[in-house]
């Protein structure tokens, strides 16, 4: 079912990329570890076979980066991009995260 | 902006009830420790100050149920149910949780 597929990973992007964008500006060592841990037990949880093993992969590659919210914002959005160009979609101008992603907290 | 923040509740438990649904039904030690870790973690990191401190005192009271996939989703589902008590929203049914989310893996 690609639909539900679809469906399920624009919810997951959503909530990755607001999480990226309000993670502190200068994160202390434990929150670096709690950024990092969380991106591992997802790719290991995402409840979409296929895409967990890929995601795996992905963070082999490119490890999270957790230095600051900049670096982690940036960092998912390549990574994003990166999914995106797997599935032939348009790449993302990274310069845009902060004008389409908003929280309301 | 309380339209971004219910489009980021939403999305999100949308993630979290696919997977629970998705989870083993018989999972090992280190799938349980996974799933308790990756909810903590969520609580810490979640992009909305007020839901996270809310979401981290729902977790001390109502700690991750992870021995198998049928706790995992009704432990959810009554967690979410919680939050919707809170917000005055309708309680949702538990029975029918397996109609309401596909993930199409
Ligand atoms: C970790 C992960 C792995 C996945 N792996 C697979 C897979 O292996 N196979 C598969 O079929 N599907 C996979 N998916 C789902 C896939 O990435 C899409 O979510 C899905 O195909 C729906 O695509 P979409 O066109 O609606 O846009 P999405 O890719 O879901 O993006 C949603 C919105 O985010 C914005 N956006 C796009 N690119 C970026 C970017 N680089 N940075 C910030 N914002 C951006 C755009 O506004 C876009 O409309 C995966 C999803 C996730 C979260
Ligand atoms: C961890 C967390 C904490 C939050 N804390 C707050 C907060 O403190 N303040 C605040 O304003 N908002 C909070 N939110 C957002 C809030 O829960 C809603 O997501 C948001 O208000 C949008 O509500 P909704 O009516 O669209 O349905 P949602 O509650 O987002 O639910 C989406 C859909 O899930 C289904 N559903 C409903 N209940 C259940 C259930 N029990 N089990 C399974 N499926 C169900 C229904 O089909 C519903 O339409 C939080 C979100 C999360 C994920």
């Amino acid at each position: 079912n690609e639909t539900a597929k679809a469906a399920l990973g624009r919810a997951t992007w959503k909530l990755l990329h607001t999480m990226t964008l309000r993670y502190p500006e200068d994160p202390s060592n434990d929150e670096r570890a709690a950024l990092n841990s969380y991106f591992h037990l997802l790719s290991r949880l995402y409840p979409c076979g296929e895409c967990a093993t890929e995601f795996q992969a992905l963070l082999k590659k490119f490890p999270p980066q957790t230095s600051s919210r900049r670096a982690a914002s940036l960092w998912l959005c390549a990574v994003h991009n990166t999914v995106n160009h797997r599935l032939h979609k348009p790449e993302f101008d990274c310069a845009h995260l902060d004008d389409e992603y908003d929280c309301g907290c």
